[in-house]
C-alpha cells in the first residue's frame, strides 16, 4: 500500500485495493505460460473467453449485470437495461485480449479498475448526472484477427470497412469465433452507440515506457494519443554470388535497406521532425551468406500527437527512399501504407485526473500516449481522457511487464475520483 | 559453334560439340523445377541420385568405367583397376549436387566436360605419363547436409574433424543416404587417394561473375581462389515499444546490424581491404513491426586472394564491431567465425591453360576466383589449375544461370588440351 493511500482521503469512497489485486492475478493467470511467465490470449481465442468468462462471473457476483453486444464487448453496469432515467454513460474500460507472449497488465489492468470503479460507486449509492458503465472491448490487439480495435469500433460506428466474412492469420472466419463469446457478425452495426448515450469515455492504462518511472510521477495526464503511420517500404536489387560479383556492380538490397533503418532513425532522433521513429520488421530474399539480398521488405513506423509533424516525417521518409535508391541502384517503393491521425484527449477530463491525483497526493505529469488505445477510437464520438501508471522498467508486450501494486492501486482510486467528478458526483462531506 | 572452333585446329583431337551439350541439356533436365526453372539436386538427395546414376549409365555407354568410393564420389577412368602401369592421375571433374533452386551449369558443366575428355582421350588412343580420369565429388555445396566440400575433402583425406554421426539440416543422419548412393560412412578414410597417385588436379567452371563477359574472354585462366571468412555477429539490444520508448532510451539491435551492414560494405568497396563484403543472411527477433528489435544475427563474409588482406579485412570488422556496439549501447559479438584460406593455382598449369587457349584463338584472361570450388581442397595434396567460362549477365545459383553453347564447347576443348598438355602428349602431327 502506498504512503499517500494508507492515509484517510476524505470521505470519497476508496477502492477495494486487496480486491482488485485478487482480480489482477486470477486474471494474470489464464493464458498464461509457467515457463516465460508470459501471458498469451489472442483476441476470440480460447484463453480470452476463458478471461471473459471470468470478468462476466465477477461482474455477477458483484451485483452488476453483464451483457454482450454484437461485436463481443462486454458491457457491465447497475441493471442490465442500463440506467432508468436514461442518463448518458460514463464509460471507463480497456480490453482483455493479449498480444502473444504478452504481459499480465496491458488491457487486463485499465478493465479491472472499471470493474472496481463501477462496483464501489454502486456499493456507495452515489448518485451523479452520468451512469457509469464498464466496457471490455473485443480484440484490441489483433494479434489473430487483423483488425484492431475491433471493438471500440465497433461502438464508435466505423466498422463499416470490413469486408464482409473477415478472416484470421490463418484464413479462419470470424464468424464462428463471434458467435461463440456470444456477439453476431451480421449485426456489427448494432454495437454503435446511439448519439447522445455515451457522455465521456476514460481509460487507465500502464505507461507502457519509462517516463514516468524514470521521473518519480505515480500518474500520468494523457494529453493526446500519438498518430502512428506505417510505411511498408519494398527495396528490389539483384541477386548474385558474395564471392564472384565485384562491389562496383551490386545492387544489393540489404545494403539499401540499412541506409533506409538509419534515415529512419535519424527522421526522429537527430532531425526531431516526429517524435519517434522505428524499423521493426524487416524481411530479406534469398536471405543466403553467400548470395548478394534481392530483396528486402521493411515497416517504417513513425509517430507524433501533431498531423502536420507525421507529415513532414513522411516527406522526409519519402526524399529518403528516392535518394537511397539513386545511390544504391535499388528500385526502393512503397506499397502499402496505414495512418491512424493523432487525438487530443479532453481539457476537461485532464484537468478531473490532475485535481484527482493532487487530491490524493499522487505525483504526476502530463505526458502524450505512444501506445495506440480503444480510447482514440471512442474520441471520434464522445470526450475521452486517459490516466497512465507508471511501467517498471518501461516495457510492455513482454512477460516482465509490471507495474508496483501501491501504483495500482492508485490508478484505480484516480479513476474513481475522476468519474465522481466529471459526473458532478462530488464526494460527501 | 563458335568460330575459333570451326576452323580444324591442327591434330589435336576435339571433342564431341554435340555429345557434350545433349549431355548438358539432360543433365540439366534432372531435378528442375518446370515453373521456376531452377534446377534443385541438393547433395545425397533423391534428384542427386538421379543425376548420378545418368553420369554413371552415360561413363558406361562410353566405354569407361565407374566406382563409387566411400564418400560417394564417382570415379571414371578407361578401366576399373586404374592404369595397369601405375602412371599418376591427371583428374577432371567438378559435383553433379546444386543449391536449392539453382542453376543447370554450377557443377554439372565441369563433370560432363572432364567425363568428355576422358572419353575424347581414350577414343584417340593417346598416350600420355599420367591417366585421365574423371571425378564426380560429392556434395560440394552442402545444402542439406552442412559439410560442403564432403567429396573433395575425403579425396584430400581432410574428414578428420567430422562428428561420428554427421547429420543434415533435418537431423537425419547421413549414414543411409551416403550407403545409397554407394558410400559408407565407416570408410571414409579410404577415400583419401595415397601420396603420389593424384599428378594434377584441373576443374572447369563457369565463372559465376560478369568479368569475362563484360571484357569480351571466353577463356578465364584462375590464378587463386579466394579465401573466405564468414563471422556470425550477434547483435544484443533490448526490445521495447516502438510507440512508447524514447529515441534516447533505446538500444536497437537492427539500428545497430545497419551500421554493421554499411561498415562491412565499406571495408571492400571504399577502403578497399579486401576484394569483396557480403551481408546476405539476416535473421531478427522478435520482428514485429510495433517492437523494436530485441536481437539481431547476421553473418559478414569477406573474400580475398590475399591471406594477410583477410586479416587486415576481419581486424577493421571487429574495430567497427566495437565502434557500433559503443555507439549504440547494445552488445555485438562474433559468435561464430570459419574461414578457408586462400589458395594459389599451379603456375605450370596456368601457363598450359593460357597456350591452349591461344593455340585455339580463344581471348582469354587471368582472374581470380571469388567462388569456393573443390579445387581449393585439392590443392592442399595436388597442383591444381581451373579455367573458367563466361557466365550470362554474370549470374549463378539462379534458374537464369547460363552460358553460350559456344563458349561451354569452348571451355571443354581447352580442357582436353590443357590435360594433354600436362600428360606430355603432344598433339599428333
Amino acid at each position: 500500500m502506498s504512503p499517500s493511500l494508507s492515509r484517510p482521503v476524505t470521505a470519497v469512497p476508496a477502492v477495494d485495493a486487496a480486491r482488485l489485486l485478487r482480480r489482477i492475478d486470477q486474471l494474470g493467470n489464464i493464458g498464461r505460460d509457467l515457463v516465460s511467465g508470459g501471458v498469451s490470449r489472442v483476441g476470440f481465442g480460447a484463453a480470452d473467453r476463458e478471461a471473459r468468462g471470468y470478468l462476466i462471473e465477477e461482474a455477477r457476483k458483484a451485483g452488476l449485470a453483464a451483457a454482450v453486444d454484437a461485436a463481443g464487448n462486454i458491457i457491465i453496469r447497475a441493471s442490465a437495461g442500463g440506467a432508468a432515467d436514461g442518463r448518458p454513460a460514463l464509460l471507463m474500460g480497456s480490453h482483455l485480449d493479449t498480444v502473444v507472449n504478452g504481459g499480465r497488465l496491458d488491457g487486463a489492468y485499465g478493465m479491472l479498475t472499471a470493474l472496481e470503479v463501477v462496483e464501489t460507486w454502486e456499493e456507495s449509492g452515489i448518485e451523479g448526472r452520468y451512469e457509469p458503465v464498464a466496457i471490455a472491448f473485443s480484440n484490441e490487439e489483433g494479434a489473430l484477427f487483423p483488425q484492431p480495435f475491433f471493438g471500440s469500433m465497433a461502438v464508435a460506428g466505423r466498422l463499416g470497412g470490413l469486408p464482409p466474412e473477415p478472416r484470421d492469420h490463418q484464413e479462419r472466419s470470424l464468424r464462428g469465433p463471434l458467435a461463440e463469446v456470444g456477439g453476431d457478425l451480421d449485426s456489427l452495426a448494432d454495437a454503435a452507440w446511439p448519439e447522445g448515450a455515451l457522455a465521456a469515455y476514460v481509460e487507465v492504462h500502464i505507461e507502457q515506457g519509462p517516463v514516468l518511472e524514470r521521473r518519480g510521477s505515480r500518474i500520468g495526464v494523457v494529453d493526446g494519443i500519438s498518430g502512428r503511420s506505417v510505411s511498408t517500404v519494398e527495396i528490389q536489387g539483384s541477386a548474385g554470388h558474395a564471392g564472384t560479383t565485384p562491389m562496383e556492380k551490386r545492387q544489393d538490397a540489404l545494403t539499401a535497406a540499412a541506409r533506409v533503418i538509419l534515415t529512419a532513425e535519424g527522421i526522429a532522433r537527430d532531425r526531431g521532425l516526429c517524435r519517434v521513429a522505428t524499423v521493426g520488421w524487416l524481411d530479406l530474399h534469398p536471405n543466403s551468406p553467400n548470395t548478394i539480398a534481392e530483396t528486402v521488405r521493411l515497416t517504417v513506423d513513425l509517430r507524433d500527437t501533431d498531423a502536420r509533424r507525421m507529415d513532414d516525417a513522411e516527406a522526409a521518409l519519402r526524399d529518403a527512399l528516392r535518394a537511397v535508391s539513386a545511390e544504391t541502384g535499388t528500385a526502393v517503393a512503397v506499397v502499402a501504407r496505414t495512418r491512424s491521425e493523432p487525438v487530443a484527449t479532453s481539457v476537461e477530463l485532464r484537468a478531473a485526473i490532475e485535481e484527482s491525483a493532487r487530491e490524493l497526493g499522487l505525483p504526476y505529469e502530463t505526458l502524450p500516449s505512444g501506445a495506440g488505445h480503444d480510447a482514440q477510437i471512442i474520441a471520434t464520438v464522445a470526450p475521452v481522457g486517459m490516466i497512465f501508471v507508471p511501467s517498471i522498467g518501461g516495457v510492455s508486450h513482454v512477460p516482465e511487464e509490471d507495474t508496483a501494486p501501491a501504483d495500482l492501486v492508485a490508478g484505480a482510486q484516480v479513476l474513481l475520483h475522476t468519474a465522481l467528478r466529471a459526473a458532478g458526483a462530488r464526494p460527501r462531506t
